[in-house]
């Protein structure tokens, strides 16, 4: 073990943004098609090198006359004009306008010669003897003259301008249909670690194998940053493939990131193949997370390894090479990049370096955002989902006061505040409630965590339930808990394989009988609605709790969603799990009903009020029973 | 012309959106690769149908033990246990961990059986008879246990949600490689006119024709409002074309868009079309501009007729189609899409219809936005690039006053207000000088133009000239004008053929001789700097400067660009031509010296230390100089 780097003198961030941004990832100017131009960067000053329009052009429908001829004319005393031709858009006009003449003339014609002004046609009548003009002209009415647009030579566009809509309308104006705009960095993306597996692909559990997140979610952050991303295959921990694919890649990309040797030795595989065949910058950055930080150049492309952990690797790519990417690109930050939160709970950090705080987003009944930390380990790809960015905590902060102004640093543009955020229970119709919401997101945590963080007052809601021997209406220390909007029945008890081979009856099976249970986590209200119901089998019996705990093989055996004690059972691996009518039914397998529980749905009074929350009451209204009959063991 | 089609009754706005939204839009769900769903639809709620992680696995580099060997280990009294083994990440383990054994493990590898905690290498030591563990574990540390991120059965993505980055992440490491989502509306898109031409193609000024622009401005913001636009060839004005070219399309879209035909018989032929083979909803809408605009259905397919001129097209597409597109493909309008701002200026209607007012934006020194018109007809393109959204204003709205707030729906989402915002003289140093700044806008309007905008205080800054006999300094009439931030001389005189074959000495030769001439507008300050020096020609002469001007063909025939006249000039149609020492040079021509004008940077006084006005002056003083040496006769 004596090989393994350890990361002693780490960098400062500031290093490492320094460092990144000492590296060349600008790509080559490339000429692209206008309909493919959108959103690229114009890579030089274009000029107009014709007129627009090219030539005096009527803006109007009606007729081309010599202005003079109608001085004076109006509704009471009209010019009388002879009606010599006409000229359609698109036309070389055939004839020429002389003293006391008109030519009709449609919206974007040439001007015939002579003709200075246009009447337009609801201020003529057509007459045997000609056109009658009810109106008098000025020259130059409803005539657009060549060049009133855009002229020849004038400045068109500058270097660095975005191609939007806009500038496009007046590319395709001036009849270019080929632009010169900024290339994007090229960026390889080489996922180290001999136990990933693209998705799509079967996957070994025992060999301990897990499916690749960070190709996919780094290349969709280099888009994101304007940046071309390039997937490369995996690489393992072994020296000649590392260095074959991280040359392969630098001689392909303007950037090459790996991420995924979070073990010390693989980062040590590919710090070796850099100091060989390059130049490495900066080992090591005082940042959590993303310590193991590498920041170096190949000939030819610059290198930065980020580290293996999915939220990390996207926190670092965030924080310090996305904005290289953009500057290379020549695009700026879009401004929903980042957003400006308050903190919902106080935070207290001691670390001495500078921490990214993986950070959640839920809006106030204004509509303002606040801020709370997600506190998964990093390995969790669930943090992404949770998260909706990075708070950056410099290191000498010693707490994030509740209420203080934080920016957050989205992980995409894109992302939005959840609409309504619940935390709570795990439970199949509130679950398929949420499917009629805007963009909700809920935590199921359990009911334990559920009001534990609803007394915090951060989420907007939690779902917790009662056993139906408990108190059902509002109590005081319901009211503590929130304001109940709804409540429904659930049917609980124990999951067995199809047919019950078992013979299971109850509990008391479980106790007497050498079978294999699993069972909940102690945060969900299932797993209390047990254990109630084995204290009452313990009073029954004269005995106590414990004792019969003890004797139920597997009651410390907790899975934490709550379908997983079904799926052990259909997988075999237990002859009876904690569970729910519904989730057996589901998954085709038999079920001893224990009794039911009250699963409630409850507001913090601080946002009833917000448009979420109205969503989600209007749901329960007209939702709920209609999916309370789509699911069986369930009732109102 | 008596069948021209005239729009008498006229739909309101809020009837055009009801029917617009009245239309089935809706694509089919489809399945794509995970690597292409950035920023697509989830078109169904997807749950987990695996554990993330699949197996129990170590976070982190160490040793795998049974937690209860270390109660008590600390730096003083560590517990040794025997070394039986290691699994790497990917590996199957091969070993168990009996009592009093250890076993090393790397991040991500499967927790061997019978260990139920990893201590970290940085607590540890390997010594000859074992391993050293200077720290007491509890069971689970440094274990994450399967399913502890994601369980099988969870809800993992709603329908609606949005696949970024972050999704992405959790569908790969549920393995996920192909999902499915809300298809993008397809949305056909003809041109109608036959004076159009595709940019790239050569085109006839004489014939009246011009480079289609709605083609491609409208696909541009098809993609932006996230429909799958597809471009079909022009239609001219011919039934059997129209009705061919629009049956196709409607059965290889879910939206027909049609625009260009702003003659009224082009209208009428679609008009006829959609009577014959689909249904017409609504036929003319009271909005200024937009009133031509047509909206139906045919068997298979929405249909909405856009006005033909390119800004008009635009904004009646962002104001009523392009929130029926987001709706069909189920994604919200970005926030970005619009911005507050304040007007700049006071605006007065009197038109008792809605009016779509192009508005540019400009920032005040505080970066807040103010709005101002871009009165253009809007038949110009330039409008596009000068304004940056439309601003509604209600039928009943008399006028909106100065420092009233106003929504400004932006042309593109990714539109931002420029940095600076210049309006004057054209001028080839200050052109170049632009492509030193980050986003400036300039209006090429000429001296009197700018003077006029800049006294009103919506521009940052003017560019005008003074001859040099005029006074130099500031003057109180100066100071007026705005603050001098830089001047520069420029030579200006007659552009003539290269050789000067009519060889022209001055102004004398264009008022005797029989020479034609081009001049500039009366905007411009080059033009004033003429009209000084015939004013003085007359005065040496003893005779009118009307005198003289009448006896100079030409004089009153004005080009817009600074460029023009001498275009003319090489084009041949002229002998003489109104422009600057660097504009002769630069086209090759020849040019006759008359004299020395001074151009002046004039900044609004409330906007001198905006960033945009900073980066100005930086510019001016650190690349004019460069800028003057690089160009022919002009001088700091």
């Amino acid at each position: 073990m004596n090989d393994r780097k350890e990361f002693r003198d780490l960098a400062e961030p500031e290093d490492a943004r320094e460092a990144i941004s000492s590296l060349d990832l600008a790509p080559e100017t490339e000429r692209v098609p206008l309909v493919d131009a959108r959103g690229r960067v114009l890579a030089e000053r274009l000029d107009a090198d014709r007129d627009v329009p090219g030539f005096d052009r009527a803006s109007m429908d009606g007729y081309a006359v010599q202005a003079r001829d109608t001085f004076g004319a109006d509704e009471a005393d009209p010019a009388i004009l002879d009606l010599v031709g006409e000229v359609h858009a698109g036309e070389k006009p055939a004839v020429e306008v002389g003293d006391g003449e008109a030519v009709e003339i449609s919206t974007g014609a040439v001007m015939p010669s002579g003709a200075d002004a246009v009447v337009m046609v609801e201020r003529t009548d057509e007459r045997e003897d000609g056109v009658e003009i009810r109106t008098s002209l000025a020259p130059g009415d409803h005539v657009m003259l060549a060049g009133a647009d855009v002229s020849a030579g004038q400045r068109a566009l500058g270097p660095g301008a975005r191609l939007t809509v806009r500038e496009i309308g007046l590319l395709s104006a001036l009849g270019v249909d080929e632009v010169p705009v900024r290339g994007k960095p090229r960026v390889g993306i080489i996922s180290t670690g001999d136990e990933l597996v693209r998705p799509g692909n079967p996957l070994s559990d025992q060999s301990g194998q897990i499916y690749d997140v960070n190709s996919y979610t780094i290349a969709t952050a280099v888009e994101e940053a304007e940046g071309e991303p390039i997937l490369y295959p995996h690489a393992g921990d072994d020296y000649d493939e590392m260095e074959r694919l991280l040359l392969e890649a630098a001689k392909e990309c303007d950037l090459v990131l790996s991420s995924g040797s979070t073990s010390a030795s693989a980062v040590d595989v590919i710090y070796r193949v850099i100091e060989a065949q390059g130049e490495l910058l900066l080992h090591g950055v005082a940042v959590k997370p993303g310590k193991p930080m590498l920041v170096g150049r190949f000939p030819g492309s610059a290198y930065v390894g980020l580290p293996g952990y999915p939220v990390s690797a996207l926190t670092i790519f965030r924080t310090f090479v996305a904005p290289a990417i953009r500057n290379a690109a020549g695009v700026p930050e879009p401004t929903t990049a980042t957003i400006g939160a308050r903190m919902a709970v106080e935070e207290r950090y001691g670390e001495g370096r500078m921490r990214l705080m993986p950070t959640g987003l839920v809006e106030d009944e204004n509509g303002r955002a606040l801020a709370y930390p997600v506190d998964k380990g990093s390995g969790a790809t669930t943090s992404l989902v949770e998260a909706d960015g990075v708070v950056t905590v410099e290191p000498d902060t010693a707490y994030l006061a509740e209420g203080e102004s934080v920016e957050v640093r989205l992980f995409s543009p894109d992302v939005r505040p959840p609409s309504v955020f619940g935390v709570g229970e795990d439970d199949p119709a509130l679950s398929r409630l949420l499917d009629e919401l805007d963009s909700p997101r809920y935590l199921a945590l359990g009911s334990r965590e559920g009001l534990r963080r609803l007394r915090n007052g951060v989420p907007d809601f939690a779902i917790a339930t009662n056993t139906e021997t408990d108190a059902p209406t509002n109590t005081p220390e319901d009211a503590s808990e929130g304001t109940e909007l709804a409540s429904y029945s659930r049917e609980w008890g124990l999951v067995v394989p199809a047919g019950n081979p078992e013979v299971i009856e109850g509990l008391a099976d479980l106790v007497e009988r050498d079978l294999t249970f699993v069972n909940r986590g102690t945060d969900s209200g299932l797993r209390t609605t047990l254990g109630n119901a084995v204290a009452d089998l313990a009073d029954e019996r004269g005995t106590t709790r414990h004792e019969l705990v003890e004797s139920i093989s597997g009651f410390e055996m907790t899975v934490k969603a709550h379908e997983s004690p079904a799926r052990k059972v259909a997988a075999g691996s237990s002859d009876a799990g904690l569970g729910l009518r519904s989730t057996a039914e589901k998954l085709d397998l038999g079920f001893v009903s224990l009794g039911e529980e009250r699963v409630r749905v409850l507001a913090n009074p601080a946002r009833e009020r917000k448009d979420g929350m109205e969503e989600l009451k209007n749901a329960l209204d007209s939702e709920l029973v209609g999916v309370l009959g789509d699911l069986p063991g369930v009732r109102p």
